[in-house]
């Protein structure tokens, strides 16, 4: 109930009664639970009620009843937002903070018509609650990253001259799923060569070639927290290009580790990161941030770009993921997840940087 | 353009200026392409107006410039409201529909705040004009489900006495890709033996045994639509219990096939099977809705449950699911996906349906 209190802290710093979680994300954090859907209701007094139907009263009888939560079966004799009024009215509840950072405009409406209460809006409450990772939620998502990882060693060796950029995606995503991810973060992102070049690039039907990078950016999911990281190797042999393009990103990333200061404004990451690449003259070239917080969303606040003021503060988990991209030609981008910790960032990603040729590779395994 | 010719209709008689869309779908809908975010303007007189960035920019003007689409790039010296404000008084737009199924409720305010005109609901107009699927649509979505198919045929030599439920999963999702899919339809659903009794059941470290049902709900993905189908089989061996509550669930889906009416009410498919279910005794056994439609979203508009009057149309695709589920015992469901055509609906399934005892496999493969 730790986090319930933190909630209920928020509905008393804003003067309301209760707030109502029906988000996926915020149902999560409150929670601890990924397979629930329903209504919280969290008051100012630290109570805690979800009301849930048959799909998922049993498993939330389960594991939320011991715990202190009113476990609450959807009546289907009435409407959701009759039993939702009347549930007002046992708690006493008259200012009610929702989610407007998560209900459509017309989900909203609906609601205020037909459930009488002052509306009040949360605001980013959640996502600034959501930013400071405690042990547990930093230990989710290590567990997530060295799924990643291990997944990632398992994909290399069977990597081949030939092999779809699809191909190599999708058994990447099967390796994660074999070592308990239960979804992959994002859309992985596998990109052999001059397809590099595009950050946001889709695994298409382009083979994996000698003198190719391999550029992979991907993710694991655990108890819905989510790991993120991004390796670039080269194939059979490497350009001086490539080997000079790497080193500067690399040494663009650790300038940006070291600027993780708790106190120092979001921006001093990118900064730090983009002076290194424009000192080695692809200042042009690094089109995109630096890094976003990541939790249970694979994007949450804040961000790491150029003219983001607000402070790093300790237990906030920002990707570090400066690149460069040459049109036609390659993109490296290299990323690791850190927790701003003071002023020594600690790195949840274990997975080695040094600059590495993958040996060519006929047979396809 | 013929798709922008229908939203420029729907603006017209909505007695607005303009549409502007968002929402991941929406774009999908009103562009044929999945690769793409930004901000799409329709006017009254067949106009599109495409705002992306620099990470969409060149696939836009590769694909939509032909097609008669204006493709502007995002202008970061100045605030995207403020480009929008541009954009509407370069094309005298005042009355502008917004998706407010879409839009949350803070970032329509922020919307609202920065950029003057009369803002008028699209309301489920959106939803209405996706339920009607055009041929192509009809391609896209059968091309799915033939992937979805033949990745389950790989699929079930491969399942084998004590292996995971987890294992299955990931194996399917991986044959998927390896179809060609885009990603898996939804989470996939396999789930063996008792578990199948969770309708909504989550792939666990639950092994295979002999005696066990095998239940796997899944799909893929094609240009961004999706497939979505239901198989329970017997492993090993079948107790008289499994073939009877399979016979029946098979016998209320023809049924409920046979109801699906262009001219009827939604509802009469569910009456149809549940009428049968309700024969056989396993009344109580059948706890969810018949089906729903599937287009760019899994679920769509309209739904096949007990109470929904929307009649049925030429061109909705539906989900035909009728199950049975008994609890600590075993669960049943068939689903095809079916288009409405007429008094004889078309199943774009073609996955044999009659039951199915798969062979023990004691090897694992």
């Amino acid at each position: 109930m730790e986090r319930i209190e933190a909630l209920s802290a928020v509905v008393r710093d804003a003067n309301a009664d209760a707030m109502l979680l029906t988000g996926a994300v915020n149902l999560i954090y409150a929670t601890k639970q990924t397979a629930l859907e329903g209504s919280l209701l969290v008051n100012g007094q630290g109570q805690a009620v979800l009301l849930t139907d048959g799909r998922y009263i049993e498993h939330a009888r389960k594991t939320l009843a011991p715990n202190g939560f009113t476990v609450l079966l959807r009546d289907f004799t009435m409407r959701e937002t009759e039993q939702m009024t009347q549930l007002l009215e046992t708690y006493h509840i008259r200012k009610l903070l929702y989610e407007d950072n998560v209900l459509t405009v017309q989900r909203f409406r609906w609601l205020q018509e037909q459930i009488p209460c002052e509306w009040l809006p949360l605001q980013d409450r959640m996502e600034q609650l959501r930013a400071y990772k405690s042990a547990w939620e930093l230990e989710c998502m290590e567990t997530a990253q060295r799924m990643a990882e291990r997944a990632f060693t398992k994909l290399l060796p069977t990597l081949h001259t030939g092999m779809t950029e699809q191909e190599a995606a999708a058994r990447l995503d099967y390796f994660m799923a074999l070592e308990g991810s239960e979804k992959p973060s994002f859309d992985t992102i596998l990109l052999f060569g001059a397809h590099a070049s595009m950050p946001h690039g889709v695994p298409s039907e382009r083979r994996l070639a000698v003198g190719d990078c391999i550029l992979a950016d991907f993710g694991a999911t655990y108890r819905g927290y989510h790991s993120d990281m991004t390796r670039t190797l080269a194939y059979g042999t490497a350009s001086d290009r490539l080997r000079t393009v790497y080193e500067t990103v690399l040494q663009a990333q650790a300038a940006a580790i070291a600027a993780a200061k708790a106190g120092d404004p979001c921006k001093a990451m990118h900064l730090a990161a983009e002076q290194v690449i424009a000192d080695a003259g692809f200042g042009a070239q690094f089109t995109h941030a630096l890094g976003h917080s990541v939790g249970l969303e694979i994007h949450e606040f804040p961000t790491a770009s150029k003219r983001v003021e607000t402070l790093l503060a300790d237990g906030v988990v920002m990707t570090v993921e400066p690149g460069i991209y040459l049109p036609d030609e390659l993109g490296v981008r290299i990323e690791d997840m850190v927790v701003i910790a003071g002023n020594h960032p600690r790195n949840l990603t274990q997975y080695e940087k040094a600059f590495t040729i993958l040996p060519e590779n006929i047979e396809s395994i």
